[in-house]
C-alpha cells in the first residue's frame, strides 16, 4: 500500500457529524487513499473541538509519512455557517456555537483550509465523482434526520450573502402541517425527512396494525422510525409501502418548487432515505411530472445519489479541490 | 436637447408587455435619454412581432439620428425564456410562441442584442439605478397581474439550465389554496399577485358590505381589482385594508421560503401592487420574523422597487449593459 499512494497529491478532507468524524485523504480524482473515523462527543462542545483538533493533526502527520503531499483541507459540519468568516454558527445535533473551524483546521495543518456545511458539501461531491459530473445546474437534497440542500447555478455552489443558502429543508409544503424543528409548520422537512417518514408510518400503524413495523417497534407506534419503514417497505410490508407514498408526494411537491426556482438539469437526491431509493423514486418522478409547470419539469431527471456514506468525507475534499481551482469533474 | 444628448453612449432597451411595447434610449448611468411607446397589439402574434420590428428599427434610426451612438440593444418580455438560444417560448398574456427575439433584435440594428424575461430584467434594473445598487445578494419580486422573481446570488443573475429559473410566483403556499394559473393549487401566485388581492376583497366585500370597494365595482364583488383595493385602502377603506392583511400574510411567508432559499442581503418588492407599499410592507416585515429561522431572516432588509414603471425599459438596458461588461452600479 505504502508505494501504491506515494507522492499522490491529495487533499484532507474532514466530515463533522453529530455520530462521527470521519477524515480521507482524496485524490484529485476524487479517490479515496486513507481514511479514519471516530465516535463523535457531540454534546460536549469542547470536547468536540479537542477531537476535531486531535484528528486533523494525527491523520495529517500519518498521510505525510506515507508520502502524500496533502495540498489543503476541506471541512463539512452540520448547520449554519458563515461561509466568507469560515465560522461554524450553529448545529442542529451537536452543542458548539461560533466555532471558527476553517482557523483551526489551517492552524492544526498549516494549510489552506475550507469550510461549508454537509449538503453544500454533498452537492460539491456529487459534481466531483458522483451522480452529477459535470453538471452546472443541480440541485441536490439530503434526506437525512432532516431535509437539506445545496444548489450549482451556472457550474457555482450557491452561498448566499453570508453563506447559508439552500436551507431547502424549510420552504413551506403546508401551513396546516406538523411541527418543524424550526419552529414553523409544514415545513418540507417535517413531511420528507426520515423522521417525517417513521412519524407517517406511525399514523397508519395506528390504524392498521398488520404490520411488521410493529414487530420492530416492539408495539409501540410512537418508536417507528424512518430506517424501520425502509427496511419493513424492502419486505413488501404494506403499511410501509403506504408511509412511503405519502412521504413521496410531500418530497415531489417540494422538488417541484426547486425545479420552478432553480430551472436545474438534474435533481440529485442523497441521504440515509435514498439507500431505499429504488421505493419511492418512480413516485417522486410522477408527482413532480403531475404536479409542476409542464415547461419547467418535463427535461429535468431526478437521480439517486452515488456517493452514499462517503458524501460527507468526498464533499469537504471536493470543495477543497474546488477552492484550489482544481477541475472538480472527471 | 439635441447638444444635450450628442455623442452620448447608449444602449436600446425595449420592454414587450401585454399592453404596450416601450423603448427607450438609456446612458451608462441608466438615464432615459430618450423613450416612446406603442399599445400593443398582444392577441395577435405576428402582428406582435411587426410592431417589435418597426419599433426598434424606427427608434433606432431616430437616436442615431440625434446623436447617440448605440451600442446593443436589450429585450425584457413576459414569458418563458430559453436564454441560451435568445428564444421566448411562450407568454403568458401575448398569443406569441417559439420567437427569435434576440436574433430578430440583433437583425433589425446589426448590434449585439440581449433577451430576458421581464422579472430578470426588473432585478438587473434595481441593482442597476434602483433599490439595490451594488447590492450581490438579492431576491427581487414583482407583484402585478401575477407574481414574477428574478435572483442575484454573488452578483449575477440567476439564469438555470435553460434560462428560465426564478419562476418564484409558482412556489407552493398553501396545498389548498385558490387554484393558480400554472393549474396547481394554492401557488404564490394565487394568494399573493394583484388579481389574489382583488379575490381576497371580493370575499370579504360578501360577508361585510359597507365598503367603498362595492361602489367602485358597481356592487358587484367579482369585479374588485387589486388596484380598486389599493385606491380603497388609500383611503381607510376597511375591507380593502382587511385584504390587505391576508394578502400580506401569504406574501410574507413567500419571502421566508426565498430567504430560507438564497439567503439574500435584501429582498425588493416591485410591480403594480408595490406601488401601494406603505400600505403593507410594515405586515410583511412582521410576518416575515415571526415566521422565518431567526438566524436566517433577521439582518434581511425588505424595501420597495425604486424604479416604478420604468422597470421594464431600465431592466433590459441594464442586461445588455451587464452583458457588455460595464459596470452595473454606481
Amino acid at each position: 500500500m505504502f508505494s501504491d499512494i506515494e507522492n499522490h497529491e491529495c487533499v484532507l478532507g474532514m466530515d463533522l457529524g453529530g455520530t462521527k468524524i470521519a477524515v480521507a485523504a482524496v485524490d484529485p480524482k476524487g479517490k479515496i487513499l486513507m481514511e479514519s473515523d471516530i465516535t463523535s462527543p457531540a454534546k460536549d462542545s469542547s470536547m468536540m473541538v479537542e477531537y476535531f483538533i486531535d484528528l486533523a493533526r494525527v491523520e495529517f502527520e500519518k498521510y505525510r509519512r506515507k508520502g502524500l503531499e496533502v495540498k489543503a483541507v476541506g471541512v463539512s459540519a452540520a448547520g449554519y455557517i458563515l461561509q466568507k468568516e469560515g465560522v461554524l454558527l450553529e448545529s442542529p445535533n451537536i452543542a458548539w456555537r461560533n466555532v471558527p473551524l476553517r482557523k483551526i483546521a489551517s492552524e492544526v495543518t498549516g494549510l489552506p483550509a475550507f469550510l461549508d456545511n454537509d449538503a453544500n458539501c454533498a452537492a460539491a461531491g456529487e459534481r466531483f465523482v458522483g451522480a452529477t459530473r459535470g453538471v452546472d445546474d443541480f440541485v441536490y437534497l439530503t434526506l437525512g434526520t432532516g431535509v437539506g440542500g445545496g444548489v450549482y447555478v451556472d457550474g457555482r455552489l450557491i452561498r448566499g450573502h453570508r453563506g447559508m443558502a439552500a436551507e431547502l429543508g424549510h420552504i413551506l409544503i403546508d401551513p396546516d402541517g406538523p411541527m418543524c424543528g424550526c419552529g414553523r409548520r409544514g415545513c418540507l422537512e417535517a413531511l420528507a425527512s426520515g423522521r417525517a417518514l417513521g412519524r407517517e408510518a406511525s399514523v397508519l400503524a395506528r390504524e392498521d396494525r398488520k404490520t411488521v413495523l410493529l414487530e420492530m417497534s416492539k408495539g409501540d407506534p410512537d418508536s417507528i422510525t424512518g430506517k424501520m419503514v425502509s427496511r419493513a417497505a424492502e419486505q413488501g410490508d404494506d403499511v410501509a409501502l403506504r408511509a412511503f407514498k405519502v412521504w413521496s408526494r410531500y418530497l415531489g411537491m417540494g422538488i417541484v418548487d426547486f425545479i420552478h426556482i432553480f430551472d436545474p438539469d438534474v435533481v440529485v437526491l442523497g441521504g440515509g432515505v435514498s439507500e431505499s431509493g429504488d421505493l419511492f423514486i418512480n413516485d417522486v418522478r410522477e408527482v413532480v411530472s403531475e404536479r409542476g409547470i409542464p415547461t419547467l419539469v418535463k427535461d429535468v431527471s431526478i437521480v439517486l445519489s452515488e456517493l452514499g456514506n462517503k458524501a460527507g468525507v468526498i464533499g469537504a475534499a471536493a470543495i477543497a479541490w474546488e477552492e484550489l481551482g482544481a477541475p472538480t469533474s472527471f
